[in-house]
């Protein structure tokens, strides 16, 4: 890869010299920011330094110019805490991330701040910190990567064949998620991974010997990766990993790599110290002499270094300048593949993809918001060529197998259908990394209940905006016997506090299209949608409102008689047809109640003020809100004299309809309450 | 173990006989009771009943009537959706468990729920169903088997040696929670396990091959545990493999057990379909013919079989007389541990521990509460002998490593400070399994971001009302330059929306004391602490009010000068110091200002609604809440009227000073937007 590498001895001399001088830069740099921040993780950017560099200066296919590149190698720093081995790199090969702004190491408005944050520093792949996370998003990369190659690449036309690397801590192999991400992986055989696990035997508590001695190279081949392991300092030795890693491409890799963390550092080498705190200065003047670093120099970059780094950016123009050329004879040799390809770069949405979406009639039967979304998903998917996605092993009770589109597996990567199996947070860290490609729209199918334990990756695709959409299914007590363990109470107001996750609970079937309509239009972060298990009356839209208030979030369903409500009754989901029927109760006895059916908080929020007004208007002398679910929260939508008919306790295991009854969702119970706090 | 069983040809076939008809009748019973609820699994209790019955009746150690009995096996079934298996167990072995009860499957008040559910049925161990959950708190409750033995086992007197069994199916497998739990206990080299794996290829979605690939008898022995694979109906194979699993202390075992789902179910065996949906009444009458069984009969219980099956209460009284006995002769034996034995039975406290809790001087310097919890901690741990725990690789971050009481490790069960390695999700259920020995006090620490990862185990804590705390340090943006990937901001009300769960946020050293006081005092389910990275002040409590307070949830801090308060200021946690120097300011602007501390919304709320209203008067012109989170559920204490200064966004990475100021939460800050809203 380097010409000349081993014509003499001299000249072999001198190139280790500058490897060397390389990788002190990058410990070097990374440890002057911490130091600088006075916070900060050093010890992993100078214990990993020389695989990152072999990795970056010899393999790594990317353009430092254009990091939006569709077909570049993607780097994951799962081990975000060593944010400053990522930022160091990036700077040197060439980015839009000046020298300036890692002096601004961990400081307000900076671009470097202390784990690294997808949008916010170019070159940065995903939102790293919480462990596994990146792990996870690494595989789901992959898919994404499989899959393209095998709906688009034709012979002589290999327009997709990107890898992705990652470097992984001890910390990210504990964490379950990336345990299930793992083992998806090797069933998947993602040939295109090759991961760098960090191996320095040191954790924050102290050495790993205190919680971790697993044989974590067994555990790999039982996932079915390739395993190999080296020194993290014998520069050869890393090139013949990534080269045979590369090699195997059936495989996932696993790449065992021995490394020393605070590499360098006369008293902290080897040391938790080391992990997660400042090297202190002194330690810093002494580690830079042992490194034969100029003592006082302070983010000193060695020109002969930076001109190593930096020829990242004449080979990574060159290599998409080629991929640009490739694409456009794909263009002309494969033009209804290549407009295939420009919808899922201009949304994956085809033109007219919203007429396909189904009607429900107003006198069908009652149906579950489960099976009007399985109808929904069906009819949108043939038009929708960035959409895919599956469940958590519940693919026959989230109604989320689209039959015609084949599974997603190891002989078939063109499938759209994920079996994501019973790893509801490994599909969540997977979703992130598939939608980070930018060109495909993954959903992932699970039960409300179980967004617990993908959570941790709902919130990272909340905080990195990803167009990920939840089909979350059994949404309350109504899914009757599997009974409290199975029946999500506090998960509404749970998800609601999410900051930019858009969470919808429809009412009906037309409500359901309605919130497909709104998730696949949504392309500024996460949606979720709740559906029931149980079956629902379909609501009257020919005698009530359309279903098109959704898009506000909340809207007027049925106006009380003469316009001027009593009662405003606030309901979501499986609730809005009981309020139905309660206000036909409440009217008969002469309470005027207006129903309001609130699919989605985020959307009403984000309306104008006066739209809020107008719906809930606190004029009315009794606002009600009917929820199976929390009453936490409510208070906003009916003040704190409203009352909230939720459910402040666990469920139950009984068929849905004694539970619905005996909870008081019901239209006479709800009457009944409203009645006795008017004092009727 | 059975006497006779090989003396001859007959007898043998007539045994064989007889042990087909008891497991048969577990199969039996199962698919009727699903089959009249209408709902349920049937295929896992039909082809695990042989193991379960081999294990029941040859192997636990347990007392029908007496399901508490200290020194019993437990027996952990993690896959709960299989509930029919332990119900019929449980019935036909004697507990106290009608067969009218399994009549009632899956019905409303029956004692027979859809998944397993602890304090419910006698018998149940632990709440099961989520997946993974079993298994992790198996591992617990063999830790708390393991230490319970290392603290009071004595030459001759084997007091605790109990084992845990479980039954653990493919998705149990496949969540990452088991990978976190399976690596400690391998870690631990708990011989105490033997988990028996039902592996019978079968998923919701199809065939294990769709998922879950890999190799998981490599992945376990990767973990160190130690590994046989039998079938699951040769019932000497069954026996053999319990005995070898005993004889291997040093290591958890793992018996992957070849099983059909559905066994004996003539068109439904080895399918899908026989997951998680009754067979049908053609298919049931069809399997009793396939099985020799009486067609027509439903519920039929063989009176020779239910003979076999109920030696289990003889034997159960007989052993745990036996023990009794040399608990008595113990007692007189070692006098010193038999008091501390009757301490931990007592609640795991001395007398007097309260009196150890440390006082925090007025004129103390500024302290994060993270480092009064260490303080208050060390203190009352020699004094709190059942109280034990640790962190998620975060001791030296959460102030929890309490150096006197030794690790809990391999070579030294005694210890009482866990390492639970980067493992929060198997910490929360290896806690909960802790917990269910009803005699250990345990708590589990971690940054209260990573709440997140440990969320599915903390509701099963509330459910089940286990005596759990939690200590989530670094508590909102306040914890500066590690950024929005590591601040929590929706957590406080996603914490608080969970049932059952105390959240508690102490504002300084005194209300920390407090805050773990009421902790340790209330043994009626988990409690959870947030506390603090930065330094606080201490507030002056010779001028303010005293911070027991706490313990009404919320208290009058500081009286509005005059009494009357124009201006009523709420605040928790670090916020409350802001609070009060907001008021200073409004009180020279001759705004009467009262400010609320309010560390815990549940004790508030569960105190009167007179206490309440005193404290946060409606007739005060303004009612602010100040809380560096999100205003979610805020309205409930302000109105909606009030003025909530929270944080609708995700954090930044600065050192914290930045942070609050610029998200303004400090005391000017406040100040100013209370002065605006009063227009003023």
């Amino acid at each position: 890869m380097q010409p000349g590498r081993v014509e003499g001895k001299q000249e072999m001399a001198t190139e280790v010299k500058l490897d060397e001088l390389c990788i002190n830069t990058i410990r070097t740099l990374s440890m002057d920011a911490v130091q600088k921040a006075k916070s900060g993780h050093p010890g992993m950017p100078m214990g990993m330094a020389a695989v990152a560099y072999v990795l970056w200066t010899r393999f790594l296919r990317h353009n430092p110019h254009n990091p939006q590149w569709h077909n570049r190698d993607r780097f994951v720093l799962s081990a975000g805490h060593g944010s400053m081995l990522l930022y160091s790199l990036l700077h040197l090969t060439g980015y839009d991330l000046p020298l300036e702004e890692l002096k601004q190491f961990r400081q307000w408005n900076s671009k470097t701040p202390g784990h690294p944050e997808y949008r916010h520093t170019p070159g940065v792949e995903t939102t790293t910190g919480p462990l596994g996370q990146g792990f996870g998003n690494g595989v789901g990369m992959a898919i994404a990567g499989r899959h393209l190659a095998a709906r688009f690449n034709a012979p002589d036309f290999p327009v997709f064949d990107y890898r992705v690397y990652a470097i992984v801590s001890d910390g990210d192999l504990m964490e379950g998620v990336s345990s299930e991400a793992a083992s998806l992986a090797g069933h998947l055989k993602l040939g295109n991974i090759v991961y760098f696990y960090d191996n320095n035997r040191i954790t924050i508590e102290g050495s790993t010997e205190l919680a971790f001695t697993e044989n974590p190279n067994g555990r790999f081949e039982a996932y079915g990766w390739h395993v190999q392991e080296i020194s993290g300092y014998d520069l050869d030795a890393i090139e013949e990993s990534i080269r045979k890693a590369q090699s195997v491409t059936d495989r996932p890799s696993f790449i065992n790599v021995h490394t020393h963390i605070a590499y360098g550092s006369p008293n902290k080498q080897d040391t938790a110290e080391a992990h997660g705190a400042p090297l202190g200065e002194e330690e810093v003047r002494l580690t830079k002499k042992n490194l034969g670093w100029p003592e006082d120099a302070q983010f000193y970059i060695p020109p002969e270094a930076l001109e190593v780094f930096r020829e990242s950016v004449k080979r990574g123009e060159k290599i998409e300048a080629q991929w640009n050329r490739l694409m456009a004879r794909y263009a002309d040799a494969h033009g209804d593949r290549y407009r295939e390809w420009q919808a899922l770069v201009n949304g994956g949405l085809n033109e007219g993809w919203e007429e396909r979406i189904p009607t429900f009639a107003t006198d069908a039967k009652p149906m579950a918001t489960r099976e009007a979304s399985g109808k929904v998903l069906s009819a949108i998917f043939p038009h929708a060529p960035g959409l895919l996605g599956g469940s958590a092993d519940l693919a026959p009770s989230t109604n989320t197998y689209i039959k015609p589109f084949g599974d997603f597996q190891a002989g078939n990567y063109a499938g759209r259908n994920f079996h994501f199996g019973v790893r509801e947070h490994g599909m969540g860290a997977i979703l992130n990394g598939i939608s980070l490609s930018k060109v495909l729209i993954p959903f992932g199918a699970t039960f409300l209940i179980f967004s617990d334990y993908m959570r941790p990756s709902v919130r990272l695709a909340a905080i990195m905006k990803t167009r990920v959409i939840y089909v979350w299914t059994h949404d309350s007590v109504g899914l009757g016997e599997d009974g409290p363990t199975h029946q999500p109470v506090e998960h509404t107001a749970a998800l609601r506090a999410i900051p930019g996750l858009v969470f919808i609970r429809p009412a009906d079937g037309p409500e359901t299209a309605e919130a497909w309509r709104a998730a696949l239009r949504y392309a500024s972060g996460p949606v979720a949608l709740a559906l029931t298990r149980q079956k629902l009356p379909v609501i009257d839209r020919t005698k009530f409102a359309s279903a098109e208030g959704l898009h506000q979030g909340a809207y007027i369903l049925a106006e009380a008689d003469g316009g001027k409500p009593d009662v405003v009754l606030i309901a979501s989901g499986s609730e809005v047809s009981v309020a139905l029927a309660a206000r036909d109760l409440l009217q008969f006895k002469g309470i005027q109640t207006r129903v309001v059916s609130m699919p989605c908080w985020e959307f009403f929020s984000d309306g104008s003020a006066e739209y809020r007004a107008s719906v809930i208007p606190r004029s009315a002398r009794l606002r009600v809100a009917v929820e199976a679910a929390t009453p936490f929260g409510w208070e906003r939508w009916v003040g704190e004299d409203g009352l909230i008919i939720g459910l402040n306790r666990y469920g139950a295991s009984a068929p849905y309809e004694t539970i619905m009854k005996n909870f008081g969702f019901t239209a006479e119970s709800v009457a009944q309450r409203i009645m006795e706090r008017l004092g009727q």
